[in-house]
């Protein structure tokens, strides 16, 4: 009687972060005094837009009331307008305003699929799917990507494979985290034949869509057919370094489904209105604002790229997009080697964080020697991260093989 | 082939806002210059302590960046000081800061029920428990309470009725919205042995915590034996008028249940930073803020009462805390009527909205003849606000007799 009542099954399953969980083991090595590069987690260090907080700062009203569940106009009139710049033009109920990309996913994935129904997700991906999947009681059934052809999609015959009649959607992430690719646009077209063949939903994660530093694509709005089946799930997060605004979008043609959103909306409320208010002015930064961004983001891959390059036995292809480089390390156990340069390494005080690869993985031991890398420092630093992983290696497998 | 591809079955099943579904009418009623009293949402007109906007001012940092997905530092430590002005102690980590009381009831149901799990209700209750239980996919075990005596609760018997193997835990709202009744302290020692004989968790919703016009309660954190079973799902928003702050939190001593939500947290990052910077300086604001608030809510929930009372056939218990008044209209339909008021019925081309009853009940075919009233303007417009639905009343069912 005095036991704690049991928790539920999805609590059972439901995933620690692999981004975040080594987050203790850094604070330890912060208060030794040690100096630790954040290659985890993909928090860019470039500054807001000052429209962002010249807006909030200037913001009159007495009341921090509720907004309309939609989202306030002035936000979505301004990501019309956004879309518009690319040329997609949208209706103003093609749009809900969500908070943070995270709940665009959640809201898509329940809107779609019932507990036990399954969405089709290729590995490695965002691992935060993984969560909201449990959360929905959705199936995620992945299908594999390889490093060595640039983690570009399988063969139709291969989707098709994992089709069942349980099966409600396609998620894609384009660009890609955690493997940086772009997804070209015949890749794009097979996915739309196969979702127009079996009638299934194309999630699209697009929070990345200015990172392309080769190259372009294209969102899934302009691939005609997909009118009735593609659904983006958006973010300022990474566009605007917004990432602590919480701002996201679920945006859609489907009439029906934007309906089911904006009651799961209406469940909630609304989103944050100040935030709402700061990132209606963001708009206006526009391109002024992405292309020195872009063009920096290029250099720290590039530095992260030539410094992997120089480490023997490390795999990993450049990347296209993004800011995130998927490799694979010369180590048995990346989870054990990713620890442990946080508990016993250091160089000149300083060392790196990385993000596991099980995480991105729903196959069990997949990943297992792979870690992904975010190049959000400035290239130097970003030099000297990987700088740090190279010796990391070199100690940790010297000391591996001693102990064997 | 062409046509969309098929929803999930909670889409179909989950509910438009009962609160925020008259608003396109009154929009309407607006755009014909009619003025509109809004009793339908419990969104107050006091301004929001100006230490929330001082510390968002004056924030230096350049960039907006993720924070812990716990919530940060200042905030959860300001929460900590508020429960310790209620002589609660709590923990650091009892308490995970969520994007509104909304996240805490969707986080607080998904960690403790499983699809097809059930969880006790008491209705009238707060309509978005309905929404959240469709999302989260649990099954909401609806026992009534009754106008005559108050809204208070039914007996142990009755509640243990409702009890099957598959029920996880009893929802209670206190202050109570819908009703603004205010639980004693026998209710819950009778929730305490219900839920410790039948090993439930109590999830309590205690957002209304100040607004307590009469008597005195206590929060479920407070009470004996119920350490590894109370889970408090709190929020900011009417406590501190800050409803579109959407800063709520998660609170219990059961270190495995707060483990759980931190990794739904995780999933979705972190909630909005400014707005955690800024909630974080409004325990500052304290008592000093709540008693002529309190003072002033008591006055308008005396007058809208006094104004009800003078209605014929209207039938209500003067409430003793919340904000709200949930009465028994002399009207056959309270949908249509609450319709009509908006799209036909104007007085000195003023009008009110209200939350019709259905809304609050699970139970099909209640709360037909009721409605919630939110008195959350001053005293005056409450008054002239009734004094419109008195007026409406007896226009609204004149007319019905001569269509009969």
């Amino acid at each position: 009687m005095t036991s704690a009542p049991q928790l539920s099954h999805r609590a059972s399953i439901m995933p620690a972060s692999p981004i975040r969980k080594l987050v203790p083991l850094g604070d330890q090595a912060k208060q030794r005094g040690t100096h630790v590069y954040h290659l985890n987690i993909g928090q860019p260090d470039i500054p807001t837009p000052p429209e962002f907080y010249d807006a909030i700062r200037s913001y009159e009203e007495k009341v921090i009331a509720y907004g309309n569940s939609q989202g306030i106009r002035l936000f979505i009139e301004s990501i019309q307008q956004y879309y518009g710049s690319l040329d997609i033009a949208l209706d103003y109920d093609d749009i809900v305003i969500t908070t943070g990309g995270s709940e665009a996913i959640l809201f898509s994935m329940m809107a779609i699929a019932e507990p036990g129904d399954e969405l089709i997700v290729f590995e490695p991906f965002y691992t935060n799917y993984n969560g909201f999947a449990v959360m929905a009681g959705v199936r995620l059934v992945p299908i594999a990507t390889q490093a060595e052809d640039g983690f570009h999609l399988p063969t139709t015959e291969e989707i098709e494979q994992h089709i069942t009649p349980r099966t409600r959607g396609i998620i894609i992430c384009n660009p890609n985290n955690p493997t940086g690719t772009v997804l070209r646009d015949d890749e794009l077209m097979q996915v739309r034949d196969v979702a127009l063949k079996h009638n299934l939903y194309v999630l699209s994660d697009e929070v990345y869509r200015e990172f392309v530093y080769e190259g372009a694509t294209r969102s899934v709005l302009e691939i005609e057919g997909l009118e009735e089946h593609a659904v983006v799930m958006d973010s300022l997060s990474k566009r605007y370094s917004l990432c602590g605004g919480r701002m996201g979008s679920v945006i859609s043609r489907n009439k029906r489904f934007m309906d089911v959103v904006l009651r799961f909306g209406q469940a909630r409320l609304c989103t944050a209105t100040l935030e709402q208010v700061g990132s209606a002015a963001l708009v206006a930064a526009g391109a002024k604002y992405f292309e020195p961004m872009i063009s920096e983001y290029r250099q720290r891959r590039d530095a992260t790229y030539e410094e992997l390059q120089k480490i023997p036995g490390m795999l990993c292809r450049k990347p296209s997009g993004a800011f995130y480089i998927m490799a694979q390390f010369p180590v048995d156990d990346i989870e054990a080697f990713s620890a442990w340069m946080l508990t016993d390494f250091s160089d000149g005080n300083e060392t790196t964080m990385l993000a596991p690869g099980p995480g991105f993985y729903a196959t069990q031991g997949r990943g297992s020697s792979e870690a992904r890398l975010a190049y959000v420092l400035n290239a130097p630093e970003c030099r000297r991260a990987v700088e740090l992983v190279a010796k990391g290696i070199e100690q940790y497998n010297s000391v591996n093989r001693k102990d064997k």
